[in-house]
């Protein structure tokens, strides 16, 4: 994923819509020509309740950033995210694990891969210990409390050993495998990034498509059955038409951060690999038309989900194969209108006016 | 896992259990002080059939490696090792598709992180390129096809498509996604040693057992239901106490395969974090201290892996978990076994004698 805590050159407190906007960039909205689906707009009382005991969990229970990113971690509208991605939530707790989950995985990105201390060099040692914060790795006597003591004294791993924690509570043993598993996927797609990143290289779209369902919202999306408070069982969501239909859903939804954050990774330090700016590169296009056919590929692998979605649900047909589905359509939904309502955050690059 | 192809320094084509002694080194045998248990040895004919069809399977069916390569391969001894760790197996076909397996870990680990062309450098790409032949990723035309192509054009690759198909057809499908979260894991473990090996870093012991907990032969131990013809349900598997006892067995026979390649890894071009040495460089001990030290970790992991195997079962009785566990043990026993008679590939330090 690329939704980091981090606004970009513009600073640490300068945070508002206009002082994001670069001559000619457009204040965000949908983007013209995009495939999308409306959703309801969330109870705002719900949303900030849940901000608020999302601000209590970062900063008395795990002490997870200093006072001056306060006011990223604020922007970020990490509740009504929550609240717009997953409609059929059982209960405020189980929203707030996913969102503690979240954060905790923009922590990781930010502080061990991206602007707020974190570089492509080095990563592998750094995210494996994070992961190892995921599921309490086993040795013995001292060098086992050893680990955790380390663990405890990083703020993404206390971030990461928490939200887990939380996570456990709402789910079933099977579904923290999965999500650990999902983790695991994305922090493989951090890793070949990095080494993008690292060789100065711009990846092939067919590779950059590749690891991007990797590189995803996939941790996100695959746990909408914990959050609306059931499971999943393992033998329907490890079958093959329906990881078919989880990753081309975690790649439409990566996409649309790609799109979306276009004009705020151009102002990034360092040159950010996105869908606009592989296919430029490969297609020696001009901005304008990258952008375009970026459009056109992100709505054809939306299309694609849902062809695929509707052909899962022939294959496997029932209720909860019916209501699963229906909860990663209805996060697509709410990821894509998160973002093109997050006026705070982004841009929309001015060639759209 | 460092279980490669490669015979170190002494050069392609000149294995025998002699080439590889160098004075004061010693055939292997079990090491003096360590922990293990005794297994039936295998039937040859049984061996030596499997070995033949992986033979055919590697030359005729993927093209897995050059022709200079093919003694090397015949040397390792897979079949012995897959009769000697499966003991339970259903049937042949059962003990191809996990020798596939392991043949195709081999192949990625030599081809891609070590002495057969790999290297620290870059390994991000590389490996994720590998992990997405064990599960199909999923775009648009043309770029899904293109990057089967490129899967296809990469003869680690098609050792993993192909082995995952082998797979496929003797498991059920949550078996499949938790061998494929387990490659996850040793691919991050991989990464980690990577970071560890481009910054000359040299892990604190704690963290040394950590990664030896991803980078771990847990790919070929959690399988050992599907191996013998049964699925261990996932509500089971995934209980922390049987996470812990998996991880713990993972690590043992890890830190057994430290033990025994301390010799050959001393020879390897590429300097080799491994037990031994990570004591020996944090204590500041010499290297027969520093190897008996490691002897002690190994046997304080075994012991705890038994005492948690058995608190195991007290937590979650009943013929399932009993037999799960036990296909646990049998695999850390013959692996013990197997690398203790490896005359061809290992040696012990010369003090041993």
């Amino acid at each position: 994923m690329n939704v980091t805590l981090s606004t970009g050159p513009t600073g640490i407190g300068t945070r508002s819509a206009r002082a994001h906007l670069r001559p000619g960039d457009q204040p965000v909205r949908p983007i013209p020509g995009l495939y999308w689906h409306p959703v309801a707009e969330p109870e705002p009382t719900v949303y900030e309740e849940l901000d608020r005991r999302l601000k209590r969990w970062a900063v008395d229970d795990i002490a997870l950033f200093p006072p001056e990113w306060e006011e990223q971690f604020d922007s970020f509208g990490t509740g009504r995210y929550m609240c717009l991605t997953y409609p059929d939530a059982a209960s405020l707790e189980h929203l707030e694990a996913a969102g503690q989950l979240m954060v905790a995985e923009n922590a990781v990105d930010d502080c061990y891969c991206e602007d707020h201390g974190g570089s492509p060099h080095g990563l592998g040692a750094r995210l494996l210990m994070a992961h190892s914060a995921l599921e309490r790795p086993h040795s013995i006597a001292p060098y086992e409390q050893q680990w955790q003591d380390k663990l405890e004294s990083e703020a993404p791993c206390r971030a990461y050993r928490s939200s887990m924690e939380s996570f456990d509570r709402i789910s079933a043993d099977q579904v923290r495998d999965r999500e650990i598993h999902d983790l695991a996927r994305l922090h493989l797609g951090y890793l070949a990034e990095a080494s993008w990143s690292i060789d100065e290289r711009v990846p092939p779209l067919s590779e950059y498509l590749m690891v991007r369902q990797y590189n995803s919202f996939r941790p996100c999306l695959s746990i909408v059955d914990a959050v609306a408070g059931y499971a999943f069982p393992a033998d329907l969501h490890d079958h093959s038409k329906v990881q078919q239909v989880i990753a081309l859903a975690a790649l439409a939804t990566t996409l649309v951060n790609d799109l979306y954050s276009y004009t705020k990774e151009l102002r990034s330090p360092r040159p950010h690999v996105n869908l606009p700016t592989v296919i430029g590169h490969h297609d020696q296009l001009p901005p304008e038309e990258a952008y375009d056919k970026a459009i056109t590929v992100h709505n054809d692998v939306m299309h694609r989900f849902e062809a695929e979605s509707a052909a899962c649900l022939a294959e496997l047909p029932g209720a909860l194969t019916a209501r699963y589905l229906k909860g990663i359509a209805d996060w697509v939904d709410g990821d894509h209108w998160w973002h093109a309502t997050n006026t705070g955050r982004y841009t929309l690059p001015g060639w759209l006016a």
